[in-house]
């Protein structure tokens, strides 16, 4: 099945460049014709330099029904849109924009949203509990912003770049007084919650970004590495009994919370993961 | 079948407002699909007074193949291209743009080139030929440059605003001094080819634009107006032996050369026809 265009049809843009790679029209398109939805996730390759006047424009289109921003959009689009959530302005970036009935730009960030989605969905909840990640960029922002918006007690931040942990320990302090940030703790001992939000795992001979040995047996491990089956992380976790979590989890279970966004509720990360046409 | 669209799809725009209306991505489409090109036609409802800034952008974007262009764009679109054939300057409206490889970008307007080519497929060529046009708007300034252009000898035009006649045959004049061109005349007597390019014949009980008495049996007559099967001007010519030719015979004959002009050579107005999943 797949969606059928027509003069009535709403156009979810895809900004990113190059476009080749963009998954979504491939999981959103199935989506939308399986539930005979008459919308389409269309990928636009709009060039750095372009951006913030495309963006604008795009949206004054009268059938458009949001943006997916991805690289190297994404900063750029947390700066342009005139209301943004916690979470935007947590990561400084910004990964989805809609068009508000006031014709305010409003941005929002989902990748710490299909985390939380997709730990909970494994009976794993976030209030009251202690997490460690590890990497405090973009998805380690975005992770942190929604385990405090959820009511973690707890977060504990580390990343190699100075200083980085330290400046997001801060803007996670603004917004979400009632949890506790820590940073430079290494050991991942005595934490609920364990995520790797650093790209190591993704290349074979990569060092482990945690020490196994040392995440507690009742712990739950999350990674936002995509692309493979298992990380050798994962796969120690789950040796000594932790609950696992992959990057694809991650990113199936944000759908619903873009589509939910762009005014089109009700999917679940398994009806996608079904209808889906990327290659699994 | 239909198109699937991926992060590899270059886009054909569809700008126009409203979009409801708009009938390419059910012709267009189907016949990407059938051929097997990732290529897809995406409408997008551009406001008229954000088309100027709008148009040079999406040129901008990586994966746009071109852009179709219907009301009520099409006279700015003229002025905003770099490069235009002679249809263009002598209608003064643009229905199809692309970027050339210098970043330019050309203008088309084709019409007049579906007229013509349903017209010679009917056996009928405009080399030598005589032509009445009735209405001296758009289309039928895109039909007396299309005859034109294919060496006809003698155009005579009519319209029921004064002036309009004579600013076409001056334009006219310009690009095409061996083409005779007349205005004033009510006669269709005598010539080989009669066209109605005024939108009577739309409406129950409109006006024939042509007296079909006066036509000659030998004569072709064209029409413009579309959505029935035979309007009463055709109807009546066809009675008195004349070859004639609907309004949608333009429609799918003009259409290869859009694909043509955008990167997609080889249609047919058959094939098109074949695979359309327009109402019939």
């Amino acid at each position: 099945m797949s969606a059928h265009i027509t003069g009535t049809t709403r156009i979810v843009a895809h900004l990113g460049v190059p476009t080749e790679g963009f998954r979504s029209p491939m999981i959103y398109n199935p989506w939308f014709a399986a539930r005979g939805i008459d919308a389409a996730v269309v990928p636009m390759g709009v060039e750095v330099e372009d951006f913030a006047a495309f963006l604008p424009l795009l949206f004054r289109l009268r059938n458009v029904a949001g943006a997916l921003v991805t690289m190297p959009h994404k900063i750029a689009a947390a700066a342009l849109v005139d209301r943004a959530g916690p979470a935007v302005r947590i990561c400084g970036a910004c990964n989805a924009v809609r068009r508000a009935p006031d014709g305010a730009l409003e941005g929002e960030m989902f990748d710490g949203t299909g985390f939380l989605r997709a730990m909970e969905a494994r009976g794993r909840g976030a209030a009251g509990a202690s997490a460690l990640i590890v990497g405090a960029g973009g998805v380690g922002s975005a992770i942190a912003a929604a385990l405090a918006g959820a009511g973690a007690a707890r977060i504990a931040l580390r990343d190699t770049e100075p200083g980085k942990a330290e400046a997001l320990s801060g803007r996670l302090g603004t917004h979400f007084p009632a949890t506790r940030v820590e940073t430079g703790a290494y050991d991942p001992a005595g934490f609920d919650i364990v995520v790797n939000a650093t790209p190591l795992g993704m290349r074979p001979g990569d060092p482990l970004p945690i020490e196994p040995a040392r995440i507690d047996p009742g712990a739950f491990v999350g990674e936002v590495v995509m692309g493979q089956a298992e990380t050798p992380l994962l796969a120690a976790a789950r040796a000594k009994g932790c609950l696992v979590q992959a990057g694809e989890d991650m990113l199936y279970e944000q759908i619903p919370a873009y589509l939910d966004f762009f005014g089109f509720p009700g999917a679940t990360a398994d009806e996608l993961r079904a209808v889906s046409r990327l290659q699994p």
